[in-house]
């Protein structure tokens, strides 16, 4: 007989084995971003914890909604009334020039014509965010702190042993808005800054990746000690037998990420 | 004989009553910020709960610090290394025209000389952040859960029932940099976008406050409540009562704030 954290888990494992290009779930894009489905795997595969949602960091460019009244601070980057998706990824190789695929006006001086309903556009990076159940308070504890102590500052245990992980690597720039009349998207901005924009998202995604990695590690450690306390750093393991297994772990991790896109390819191919 | 928690809110409660002007606390700005001294005075009248960390809310201008090898990933928003704020406010009123006084070059294309040392200018709008020390774990959790409910989503229990209290209203903009040959800052965004990033903070600074003041209210209720579960929402009050009740704490709020303005003023003049 299961008790009520292994019946949750268990319904939860079945949701994420069944989510496929074909079989969305109940998220935005429908599915769960492959670039963080080895450290899913690995915190699925601890007895104690399963992840209950999950972003592995993304670009998005986003329009506001349709603001109905002047009091605009209530809705800064509102989602509703045709707020819409201009551009979204969460692969750094789908980064390149992306901004060519928009048609933007540049514009950028002389904002005669903005006002409090002004809908602006919003580039982001947004970094890994997990959301992870865990068995007991204890339990919960000892991720929340493994989380903290590899720099995902921003971590946090909510209502039922829930842990947040969360970092602040971000990008958060208004950079442009649509003019009405025109029904055109005015860039504030040059294309050159874009560009710097888009190399600076890079840098952060590629930190993200390293943190994401570091998280990883550390939750297989958490996952191999009994006690539920953290002995990667105490463990006696020699400069070499270490750059092995970090370098083995890369591997993996890596031949794991082109597999998962190989078939997220196909099974996108076989949908259209 | 005081308890553990009773014994540390105590010596919080010295330290910040001996904070001023001319007795400088550890935080880099050495006092705290007036602004959310209202709030900070009403979870610390709760017998239950005291303030360890806080801040108001800020916008900033940061230059990076010197990036000694290729791997910038690590140094985003590096503050080591003659790291330096160029520009910092709590105030809303001291945002105007700003960037008048800072020597921008405005560039805004062709970066041929950017580096993976480059300095970069960053600039952010920090929301409203509290940490707070419950004195147990149902009391942390009723602190999170109002938190939560206020629209505070990034909020989190820590270790030691410490609660973090995070809202996700922000900017974060890398926007300029450091030529090093002459020494200049380049803006790679005109004075006029600057204006707009602006007028863009002076409407989170806005909403930051709208929401401080609904956290205000809603820990107000808390300690109001006997078994540590909000009834704000569930009080008999009459829509003419709430009317009242608000203005009256909005104009109370206004009034002592007003009057620490004064006093930060007096207490600056002095130590000059």
């Amino acid at each position: 007989m299961l008790d009520a954290f292994d019946q949750k888990k268990d319904h939860i494992l079945k949701e994420i084995g069944a989510n496929s290009e074909s079989h969305l779930d109940a998220s935005p894009k429908g599915t769960i971003d492959i670039f963080c489905i080895p450290i899913i795997n690995e915190i699925n595969g601890n007895p104690n914890y399963v992840t209950t949602s999950s972003c592995s960091g993304r670009v998005s460019v986003f329009l506001e909604g349709i603001k109905h009244n002047e009091d605009t601070t209530a809705q800064i980057g509102a989602k509703g009334y045709e707020g819409r998706w201009v551009f979204v990824t969460h692969d750094p190789d789908e980064l390149p020039l992306w901004y060519d695929n928009v048609k933007f006006i540049y514009q950028d001086q002389n904002y005669k014509e903005l006002t409090p309903n002004t809908r602006y556009l919003l580039y982001k990076y947004e970094p890994l965010i997990l959301h992870v159940k865990c068995r007991d308070t204890k339990l919960a504890t000892a991720l929340y702190t493994t989380a903290m102590n590899c720099g995902f500052r921003e971590s946090g245990i909510g209502s039922n042993n829930v842990v947040a992980i969360r970092i602040s690597i971000k990008l958060d720039v208004p950079f442009g808005y649509l003019e009405e009349s025109l029904g055109s998207l005015v860039s504030f901005v040059t294309r050159d800054y874009l560009e710097v924009l888009t190399k600076l998202s890079d840098d952060r995604f590629k930190e993200n990746f390293r943190k994401m990695n570091q998280l990883h590690q550390a939750i297989a450690a958490l996952s191999l000690s009994s006690d539920g306390v953290n002995h990667l750093t105490s463990k006696q393991e020699t400069r070499e037998e270490r750059r092995l297994r970090k370098m083995q772990l890369g591997l993996a991790k890596r031949e794991e990420i082109r597999e998962l896109k190989k078939r997220a390819k196909e099974a996108k191919e076989e949908v259209q």
